[in-house]
Parts: structure tokens; C-alpha cells; sequence
């Protein structure tokens, strides 16, 4: 049983939110190694607290416990949850925030937590992540069952999936997912998406009618050629766009949610892409 | 004996200071286990510590050393101080920074850590937490008395009191103690200085000449109603101005330090209020 | 055999990247204390992370191993390293990230990391703080040593030195080496490099045709002179332009990288300063 307990909320860091759910852990269980992911989800944005689960949750050791308050709905009906998948235990609210860990994870279980006894008393209707998520996060890492804790359930809240949709032969339609510190614009798309023939270097990105026809294998591929754009793969399995030591977002005016056309790929497509 | 610090400090989280406090107390106690409260209160504001401090100690297990370096007048007369009070213990200077928890935990011990032993050698004179706070934290963890390490003191720093003062039968004037990441305006008014019959629907809050009436049990209570502002019990025990998915501060053109009216409550005051 | 792991980064705590880090370095060692020093340097700016890992290296416990990835050149033909020096191991790629460790630590070796084993698989183009850096650092952790990690190498990329230059008789030239969050400037001067007779009292520092002669001991030495400049010994060791309860960077219009002219000091010189 782990006793490593991730933190990914919209809390910031300027606030006592998080050391409050921090305290709550440790009080509940001194011997938990409490994790920041991050506190600096844009505020009430549950797409980019879903994309940033993903990209590390595989990295931690199975039997880790990610939390994850991104949740504008506190207090209302929408359901505290937890989820187990790949091995992993995830508690938050039933907004969405864990839709790409189901679609990841086809192998998952959702409870609904609904046994009052687990929770910090008395239930804020502001704080959950204090109330609920941190002493339910503390049960599981003392060795609590989800099925002790909550009840299956199988109505959960989805996302759209963020998989690229064919919008012709040789032409896909990917969504910028995520915009990171340095201005690198993840878009939707992954290696899976795509046949073994597929050639990065042949391909044409066009986003805000700006096209975009140079691929790199690293970041400093060509030093001369700073604030060019050009796509890489980046370290998420997505394919990123991305300007050496310049941001791509700003040069493109780009931001999350846009559309990004891919076209003249010898593309080949896997599995996921939606026709 | 607890080996949990927590570090509540104003220094960012950009340089070096957080890092080499953290190295000190690890240097002496490997064992320790340090928890960041929050590093981003305003530069030298000594309220915005204070009240951090007052939402979040208890939270953590009894005998949690809660270190907390607002200190403006480094390296100047002003005392370093460890206080006991409510199970904890509290490291920083003697500036006001814990006036919250002398007000809440009246059973308190405050001494003045004058035992040079207890210091990292040389003191400088512009970095007590890395040279004084986080070494006394660190010996406590490791089982040193206050007595020790300090002499008990009665003569320390208060802060003006948060409580509202009476102005009218039946009106308050509280103040807007804390402005948080999400733009809620935490006043000073708490349930207890009201009394059980008290409605918060019949009240009316005034704050530069807006008038807000209507109250919620949580946030996302009407989410038809998004910028609209109203009154909400906080987690922190305080009343907060708040507005769904929208900044109560902005909206409000409202700071912390400012007054707030509270008027025709059928408040019947408790224990706290001054008149 | 300490398990302490620090990590210094430019990657912001808005993304992934430190959360995967941190991952991959409990995957391998559960055990392993991760401290955080701070992941705010500014982005690809290797001299001030140089700066802040001088600052702060030596707090903590020896066998602490700290993980710097300021890292423009990833994924190029840059070599990952290893520095054992001072009794701390230090890793991180081979781009003058260590440079003051080497001038501080004469005694050092560096190894270049060519063992693939110890990485994580695949190793991506663009995150090495994940894939080699992450795991070599858990790798250090659980005891394996340099030499079965890596190959010594001498020929390591190092940065300028950042000790004053003598350009006079009683002149001294310096450098702003990093500006911190209260606005404080902190010049490459350090105590070393005068006599002992050297008196703080009597120079006159020269930035940007403006000229600072207040000199103290401690910041809030003199509480009427808000927004005096003046120069102060700072917790670094070197010497500081700052200015009571106000930024000097801003009133001096100063930047890093800035030259310091140090004027009719009763200097005397100390071993480092370059005639």
C-alpha cells in the first residue's frame, strides 16, 4: 500500500487551501508523502486539470493516490468521487476532471463517496477538498477499500474526448489541448492517431490560417533559426507546436480550444481518430 | 513528538530563501517533514500572514511547528519568539504575526529565543529564517523544550484585534481581512459574533456604497446568476463577498484593510464584539 | 547514503513538468525526500540558476543530491552530467548550470551520464529532466556511484567567472548577478575579495550614473529612510543594493547582468578579483 498522495488543484498557491488539505492528510495519516503537481490550473478550468492528470499520472508508483480539486460546482449536487484505474486511485469531483484517465483506462472502476464517517466534520459547502477529497485521499493511503468508502457507480460525467476528428483523406482536425509556461501549444494529436508510414516532415499544421511545415526531433535542432515555428513531439505524446526560445502561442495568437488543421500527412489513421 | 514543520513565509518562491531555509532544518533533522503553507503573502504584510496562519494551523496534528517569517524588521531589535498554544508550536517574529493565535488559543506561552546555541552560526543580519527560525524549528522537532531555547515573555507584539466593533442596535462594522486567489473577500465577521437567530438572508452588506442582499450555501447555487455578488460562510469560519465564477474584489473595487457594513441583521451579538 | 533530492528548474509550477520529476524519482525510490528549491528560474536563464544553486547548495546535509535543469539545449548534443563536489552530487546537463559549484569547489569531478540503463525508456527529445535526469538522481539515491553512472570527463562547458574585476587602483568593477523578489541587487562583490580593513561606510557604489553611499547592517536599520538606497551584506555572502520597504531594482532602473562600479573603497584586494 503507497502512501504517496499527489495534489493537482486551481487552488494557487497564495492562499492557505492547499496547506489546509495538506494538514488534513497528515493528521489523519503523519506518515503520507504529500506530492504538488500543481496549484496553478487556470481557476475552474477542469480541461486543463483532465490534460495535466494525464500527462504524469503514469510516472508515480502504483498504488498512488492523486487528488484533484478543480471544482467550480462545490456544494452543489454534482458528486464527490473516487476513481480506480491503471492501478491507480483517483479522488475528486464528478465534473469531468477524470474523463482522459477513462478513456486511457478502459479498465476503471468509479465510487461515489457517500459514506459521511470518512469525511472531516463538519462537511464546509465551500471546501471539499479539505472536508472530503483530503481525509478520503488519507483513508485509502491508510489502507481503506474504495468499495468501503463509496458506491459503484457507472453514470460519471465524461468530456469530450479529445481525440483529432477526419475532416478528409488526407486531412485531420486536432484541438490545441494545453498552452505550457515556455508557449508550446499541445494539440490532440498522438503517435497512435496515425499509421507507421506517417511522415511528421511532409505534414502541413495550419492554425489561425498560419501554416506551419517544419517538424524537429528537439527543441535546439537549429539554433539559427530562433522564433521559428516548427512541431515536435513533445514529452506528453502529443504533438506540439513550438518556436526555439520564443513562444509559439503568442506568435500565433493561439490558444487552448482552438482548431488545428492537419493536412497532406501520408497519415494513415489508428484507432481513436473519430470519422 | 511531531517531526511536521510547516514554513508560511512572504519571501516568493522565485529565489533562493524558501530552499535554504528547508536545507537548515533538514541539516539538523533529516527527518523532518516540511510542509509549504503558502510563500506568496504580500511582501511584509503582517496581517496577510496572520490571517493565513489563523485559517490553517489547525488543521495539522497537535505538536506541528508552524514556522512563519513576515519579518520586515529583520536584523533590528524586534524579538524572535516561539509560541505554544492550542497543542502547536509557532516560530517568527515578534511583530504581531501571531496576534490571531494569541486572540483564538488564550492559553498560550510566548518566550523569546535568546539561546545562541540554538542558532546556525554566523547570524546574519538579514535572514533570520534560514539563520534563527529554521534551526529552533528543527531543535523542537527534535524534542527541545521552550524553556531551553527561550525566556518566557508577556510583553509581546498584538495586532489591533479582528473582531467587529457595534456601531448601531442592530449594525456592525467588520473589515475585509483577506482577498483570496478566486477574488472573495473574506470579512472579519464570524458566526459566533451573532447570535443562533440570526438570518443571514435578512441582512444587507455594504461595502463603498454597494449594497449586497443576497445570501448562498454555496457557490454554485444559482449558476444562472454568474456575477452576481452575495454573501457565503467561508471555510475559514469568516463571512465572504463572493460572486459566482467571477471576482467579488474586482467587482467591489474592493481591498483587504477596507470597511464593511453590516446592517439589520437580527444579529444579537456574541461574546467578541466590541461596542 | 542520504536520500535528500532537491530540484531547481525553469519550468514553472503551472505544468507537468515538476509533478513528473517527482514521479519518476519515487517510481524508483519511494524513500526519497524531494525538496524543492524553487522551479521559477526565469526560462533558459542558466546564470541565475547557477546563482541560486550557489546560494543554497550548502544548507543542506552532505550526500544531498541537487537536480538544476535549466536545459535550452535539450535533446542536442549537450551532455547530461554528474558533479560530485563538496560532499554533494549534482546533476543536470552540461551547459555551465554548475559553473560557481566548480569555482567554489575546487575539488570536483564531473561525469558525463552514458550509461542508458539508468535512464528512463524511451528517452524523449525534449524532457530529459524526466528521463535521465529524474532517474539518475533516484538512481544516486538508492547508492549507486558516479563511476557506474557516468564517465569522468574535464573538458566541462563553465561560465564566466563571476568575480569582480579590478579596473583601478581603488575601483573595483562588479556585476548584478540576480535581482531577487523584493527588488534587492545582488553584485558578484563578495567579502573575500576586499582586505580586512575594508570599511563598507566608505564607498561609494556607482549604477547607472547614480551613485549609493548608505551603507547597513540590516534592512529596517533606519525605518525613517524608506526608499534610501543603500548597500547591505546579504544572506548570499555578497554584496546587496537595496532599498527599505522598496524595490532598488525598480529605482535604479537595474537589470542582471548590469556592471556595479565600486569607488574608493579602502579596498584592498582578496585572492579572486582579476587584475
Amino acid at each position: 500500500m503507497s502512501s504517496i498522495i499527489t495534489l493537482l488543484t486551481d487552488f494557487g498557491s497564495a492562499d492557505y487551501f492547499v496547506g489546509a488539505m495538506k494538514g488534513v492528510i497528515l493528521y489523519s495519516n503523519p506518515e503520507a508523502s504529500i506530492v504538488d503537481i500543481t496549484h496553478e490550473i487556470p481557476a475552474h478550468d477542469i480541461q486543463s486539470g483532465a490534460f495535466t492528470l494525464l500527462a504524469v499520472y503514469k510516472n508515480f508508483p502504483a498504488g498512488t493516490i492523486h487528488v484533484c480539486v478543480i471544482d467550480p460546482g462545490v456544494g452543489s449536487s454534482r458528486r464527490p468521487i473516487l476513481v480506480e484505474a491503471g492501478g491507480y486511485y483517483f479522488v475528486g469531483p464528478d465534473n469531468g476532471v477524470f474523463s482522459f484517465i477513462y478513456e486511457r483506462e478502459e479498465d476503471n472502476k468509479v465510487f461515489h463517496l457517500n459514506r459521511a464517517e470518512f469525511f472531516r466534520q463538519p462537511v464546509s459547502n465551500t471546501f471539499h477538498g479539505r472536508d472530503i477529497f483530503a481525509p478520503v485521499a488519507a483513508a485509502i493511503s491508510k489502507g481503506a477499500k474504495p468499495a468501503e468508502i463509496g458506491e459503484e457507480i457507472t453514470n460519471h460525467v465524461r468530456l469530450d474526448a479529445i481525440s483529432p476528428i477526419a475532416t478528409g483523406e488526407d486531412e485531420l482536425e486536432a484541438t490545441i489541448i494545453h498552452v505550457d509556461r515556455f508557449g508550446n501549444c499541445i494539440t490532440s494529436l498522438r503517435r497512435e492517431h496515425l499509421s507507421e508510414n506517417f511522415d511528421a516532415n511532409s505534414a502541413r499544421i495550419i492554425v489561425n490560417d498560419r501554416e506551419i511545415t517544419s517538424h524537429r526531433n528537439f527543441f535546439g535542432e537549429d539554433e539559427n533559426a530562433a522564433r521559428e515555428l516548427f512541431t515536435i513531439w513533445g514529452s506528453a505524446g502529443f504533438l506540439e507546436i513550438a518556436a526555439f526560445r520564443a513562444s509559439a502561442s503568442q506568435m500565433l495568437k493561439a490558444e487552448r480550444g482552438q482548431k488545428v488543421k492537419v493536412v497532406a500527412w501520408k497519415m494513415g489513421r489508428g484507432e481513436d481518430v473519430k470519422t
